[in-house]
């Protein structure tokens, strides 16, 4: 019975990236999140969501809020620095970036395969990311996946391997793909604002709504505007 | 002003890998423990003692015991397995490898040096380890180091490296170092068991005994037999 454990953020892309193991063949799902002090807390409450869906086998987050006093200066855990709003692709989305973060999230999902001899990490990271976030890029996942295997060489199953299904494609093609795999788009989460609602303005919002517009879906989600 | 984050674990390795970077001309010293659940918790105390010793600018204790319950499988984390009595460089060993846990630490480190435009993170992996951790080994420090610079690319120091000082060399050539470091090895901790004294039975302290022996100083420790 083949393995993988997903790093479920509660947004659309590691959503899709979930349904993706199971179409790819991963029978036994488990999903990690992580509350890393983001004030867009709520996207977990998603996780959950999403995970219960998807009928994972087991779903953990873990609690990395004691991370944030050493990695602050981010837009999305410090309340002194507001979110940013606009296109993502641009400059000011800097302010979003949580230092080494995927780096720290992602190495424990590694520890959590290692002892569940899981065989795949699924991430969703896509082309879309690339340019603001280094850690998103396609040579950050793939020396990743080459140094998980050195950490834990003698432990680690042997066709283990870290998935980014996503590392080329648009944030549009993987709502594309989503809709054709049935994810229940209604249970995600992307705005960094951490409102009741979806504030429409912000970055991922920008980008959530343009994703579902340019492949002629239907948007299931409520924004504030 | 160059700044160093090392990671101190309260063992002697770590320890006179701080005295060492300050000796290399690293003038700001950060350090950072962490409570993983590990049953010689006590090594944290020793950890503050040589931090102060050091007269380091901030150390940081980062509390990761909510990922324990994902990574357990290991004889330092869980109260149902013993502690493997006898030479370090053997097979039962392996009870001690806790999964991606180095992976896991340097990774907060490098989000922490990456926040404090810290130029090095220092380690105090050696020779020794390389035996029974594959997350000791040389090819894990290089590749680690590469990721850092990938994963954090246009926010991380330019000169920015992690350095491991002992990775070729023995522990009785770091004992030796760090008596020359006038490091004060009373106030570090090796034992395994979380005693409180160390037991002088398990791999470490049989290596750590062997370590002052074999270069013929004086071994402070007190142990129970």
């Amino acid at each position: 019975m083949k393995k993988a454990v997903v790093v479920l953020s509660g947004g659309m892309d590691s959503a899709v990236a979930l349904y993706k193991a199971r179409a790819s063949g991963y029978e036994e799902l488990y999903a990690v999140s992580f509350n890393y002090g983001q004030r867009h807390k709520v996207e977990l409450d998603y996780a959950r969501k999403i995970a219960r869906s998807a009928n994972v086998k087991e779903h953990k987050v873990v609690k990395l809020t004691s991370i944030t006093s050493l990695i602050s200066a981010s837009s999305l855990t410090s309340k002194k620095i507001d979110v940013p709003e606009g296109h993502y692709a641009s400059e000011n989305m800097k302010l979003t970036v949580v230092p080494n973060r995927n780096m720290i999230m992602y190495s424990i999902a590694i520890g959590y395969a290692v002892s569940i001899k899981a065989d795949a990490i699924y991430v969703g990271v896509h082309a879309g990311d690339h340019f603001i976030y280094p850690d998103c890029r396609p040579q950050f996942i793939h020396t990743l996946d080459l140094l998980a295997k050195i950490a834990n060489e003698g432990f680690i199953s042997k066709d283990f391997q870290i998935v980014a299904p996503f590392l080329y494609n648009t944030k549009a093609e993987i709502a594309s793909l989503g809709s054709l795999l049935k994810v229940p788009f209604e249970n995600t989460w992307s705005c960094y604002k951490g409102g009741l609602k979806h504030c429409g303005k912000c970055g991922t919002c920008v980008e959530r709504k343009e994703a579902f517009a340019l492949v002629g879906l239907v948007d299931p989600t409520e924004y504030e505007e």
